[in-house]
């Protein structure tokens, strides 16, 4: 009954065969064998981009922070949701790469920008040397509440972002999730209007790749200087070509986020029927659901794992109402989901 | 016939296997898994630092770089010899994770500095403000040019660093071949003197594991942060963890090393018989050598792979003599030796 | 009519005279001279630390981030107030000195946080290393929005930053005309619980001197080099002291912002009675007012000189309000004030 | 009889003067002011490049930190000669400033290179991510050791640095006595093939002002986000325009250089004549001598001032022979040679 992260669940099987398959003798370090550079070709092909710049790294930080140092000078600003990984979770990572760069929250509601809010942040940002300059805008598909973007939300962002000379960005953490959530291909996604997009990999299977892909291919050389000296130039590259090898083959990455989806479709549905609230529209594999502190005791107790959130101390009032995330993987059994739905059946029993 | 680097070679099949153990269900993510908590420890034990502070990245770079970010203020200038990794190959990392720190080149043979020397070089660098202030001195073992440290020469080389004030850093990338070599136990070369050193594993058979080990555990709170932040946090990291896990099994760190360094030693011990000059010591995987132009042509075009050192056009003088670097790895196969010295005795009788 | 900044004055008789005093003969470079020692003598005294780290720079921009730099690790964050300098006009140089650092935004009124505010931001804070750490707290004083703190103001936000480890820093640039509205000494603002303060000099009549002074002495050395390294050591340093030794003399930082203030008064008080809305309390010597953008427009006609405050078009409906800030300095005179006045009671009776 | 520094001397009278003339009334800050767009132009003018990017600084150290920061990318390498003050004197400030970037170091001769030498260095550095890439070559006129460029040398340089690829930047410091001391123009020297200047002011004369201009005026908006952020953007700006001002009025700078320049040659002279070994060329205003340390033990007795170079104990064997640096000024009078002079004589006749 794990729930707490797509990172917490297993890599598939099949990666692990095209990485023992890409072991076999000897090759190039450092990106530059064959399995490299087929994969670079396909991901470009994926995503519609033939002329992309594309670096691999092996941590989903790592690819955002280098995206935006490409995309925002060091006194550039970078307009994300108030809600964004970039500002909660990653240490700082994004302004230490771009050099001391600054983030601007901007109010969101399931974790995605309007245009007109993105409009009216543009619009407050003083001119001139003493604020900076805005230089890009950035957003996560899979939303960090579980939110997916169709590509007309994104082309509408894009327009008013590009409108005043923004790049826009797009951690794509649970990409996949996303495009399996709206129905369209990953190519459409990208032509509505990104310009960079980190294309991720371990939340849906893999041990661990993201894929930063930058619709400028004159920045090929810039990323790959950048990815070195931030020490994510993977020696033995070809661990990390295996992995998107398998991850494109027989399109996994969205038969994964498929499967993830309807676990948590499945999860959530079973929670709604027990009474319990889902505080946020279901698109991709998170849910986000409220519960009285009482439950959440049961349910732990009784070996669920998720997290609160916000965090929230598990002591107290027992009737006091928590909310909580619950994330579902690729590998997530339907096994589990009916456990954690039995626990709550139970405990509302009692 | 591929003698470039030991980054060619394939991962140990032992290590396969722990991560496929390790892909088991679920595991928490960022290090809080059981297999991380014990890895730590048995890293601890195998140097002999119970209190050291302990992280796992998956790139070299990465290690060394944090490492000395611990070692050196922004303000602070880091001694290596004149040939060291961190100046030539690093793309400015180090410099980048301290936060704008210098190095400051120490002549060296073999790629090894004297107490001497690095009490010259002390003795040479201005004190105040102007100048900045020296911190800290990084060796690698085996050090570039493929010699391995003794205890007492670390010990010796260790006094003076530390009674001037500056730690001493190891860059172990090919830690394992060094110890190997001189026939003592990693605890005995951590207790010579060491304040920092990053433990290598990829170049020794693992998919990408470096362990950055610190002598003052005090440390370990800024090492974490600054691994997050350097987008080095991995999320999945129990595959950090199995991949240590089968490297401190059996000692295989040390048997996959004891197999390259022997690997080497019947190459270099051909190439001598064969007439080639080895213009270094060998002490450990690498062999460097001195050869006409011409036969590195005909290697080369028998498919023999490795690096010219330093580096030159393969088109010119026929009869100049260029140096070369040959790297042997764990999984290096008598045949593959054998194959290039029949392609050099060929090309002699020729 | 020049109310736009107290940037904009001119710098007072005594300090050239101290200058030129100053520049007879030869005098060591770099803060070498005698007249720098004695100054920073004086700063301690003046502020009561006799062991505190003291270090002048020519800008205040510099001063601040340097301070900040002294008391917020790379992955540190500091906490401000919505509106603070450091955020919407320094163009991220904090961060930059810091080295990639964050600043969070603390709701504000007139531009100061309360013990409450700063305690919730606190709570709401993640713990652990995706998010980074609470390092520091900075305030301005004045304010802002043009508000005095009172020492028991600053003791009791020192209290709760104290309290969860967090160092307190006062942007002082105008600290003069803070300390001088609520009748404190300059000792008993920092005894209230003052970590870091810079004491701004360039705003109340000098040419360029601002004074960071760090109660940790231990802190002397980094200050030193961090000044040194961000090219803020001043080599014909006499100069600098020479301006400080005239501020000090018979209380002119003090006499100064007196002038200052007493002239903000004044406009404020003929403000009011010509009807016009002042918008803050008026501590120091900064007015916010709201008026039709038809009299913003006259007065600006008739040579009257201030920035609308927020920023906005000049052109536009006659009959909106319009926020504006008008900030007096030690030379206003009366008669800048009469005209100003006498432009508002004309376009009034219009 | 101080030869310390050029910093230690004092500012000219007719600085001053432009100082208080431009303090009457008020001034828009931050370089808005009506002065120092007459200056920017009356330096593109001097310069010979009208579109020039053009921004003053206080401090050297910024001033060169700031234009190899615009010229050189945080992976970048500047080559320099070997005893180059970006090097040894300024705390790492340019790898501060460029955020991260490194120095190189080539042999120089009386701290001037060859274009033989660029050429070799530049043939010695690898290619591709590992290294980093070479992006710009900075010199020193006045060079370290006191010699002067001239355009011809300079072209011949640029030469070579542009046929790479690379920007040629000028640490002019002492810019005026180099240009005095070949007898070209400032725009001949510039038109020799410089991307970068910083003509500086604050060791011929000045208070403390130091111009960058950057050829590619491109560049502007980069230059003055840099400048803004690193805390170099002066409030009252007017000061630092007003000392340009009386600088370039009737070729102050030339005139201050020149009467430097004609100390040292009659110093030089006069050292010559009683014995003393000059061990470098005196081309401007520095001279560089050898002399057994008891005789600079006797003259500091006396009560000369300057520096060994290199450092070295003043306690010692009184017959070794020390190096030293003597320094003049605009100000050097000749009474103040003419006693130091007569030390020497004395000191040798008894």
């Amino acid at each position: 009954m794990n729930f707490a992260s797509d990172n917490a669940g297993p890599a598939h099987p099949a990666v692990w065969a095209a990485m023992a398959e890409a072991d076999r003798g000897v090759a190039a370090p450092y990106g530059a064998d064959p399995l490299t550079q087929e994969v670079v070709g396909r991901l470009q092909e994926l995503f519609g981009v033939p002329d992309a710049a594309v670096a691999l790294v092996s941590v989903g930080t790592a690819a955002n922070a280098l995206a935006l140092a490409c995309l925002c000078p060091p006194w550039g600003r970078t307009l994300c949701p108030d809600v964004a990984h970039v500002e909660w979770d990653e240490c700082g990572a994004p302004e230490a790469f771009i050099g001391g760069g600054k983030l601007v929250l901007v109010p969101s509601r399931g974790g995605k920008i309007t245009p007109d809010d993105l409009r009216a942040a543009i619009a407050a940002a003083p001119h001139g040397v003493h604020y900076g300059k805005l230089a890009a805008v950035t957003i996560s598909n899979l939303s960090e509440m579980g939110r997916a973007w169709t590509p007309d939300e994104v082309g509408a962002l894009a327009e008013v972002a590009h409108g005043a000379g923004l790049a826009l960005h797009m951690d794509g953490a649970r990409f996949s999730n996303g495009v399996a959530a709206v129905g369209c291909s990953a190519a459409e996604m990208f032509a509505a209007g990104l310009d960079a997009l980190c294309f991720g990999g371990t939340k849906n299977g893999l041990p661990g790749v993201e894929a930063v892909i930058l619709r400028d291919g004159g920045l090929q050389e810039e990323l790959e200087f950048r990815r070195k000296r931030a020490g994510h130039l993977v020696s033995k590259h070809r661990y990390l070509a295996a992995q998107v090898t398998a991850y494109l083959d027989d399109d996994l990455w969205l038969a994964n986020a498929r499967a993830a989806n309807a676990a948590a479709a499945r999860l959530a549905e079973g929670l709604r029927a027990a009474g319990v609230e889902i505080t946020e529209q279901v698109d991709g594999n998170q849910i986000f659901a409220r519960m009285p502190r009482r439950l959440h005791a049961e349910l732990m107790a009784a070996g669920a794992s998720y997290y609160l959130w916000p965090d929230a101390p598990v002591d107290g009032d027992p009737g006091e109402m928590l909310g909580c995330r619950m994330v579902c993987n690729w590998a997530t059994e339907d096994a589990e989901i009916d456990a954690l739905l039995g626990a709550v059946a139970t405990v509302r029993a009692a």
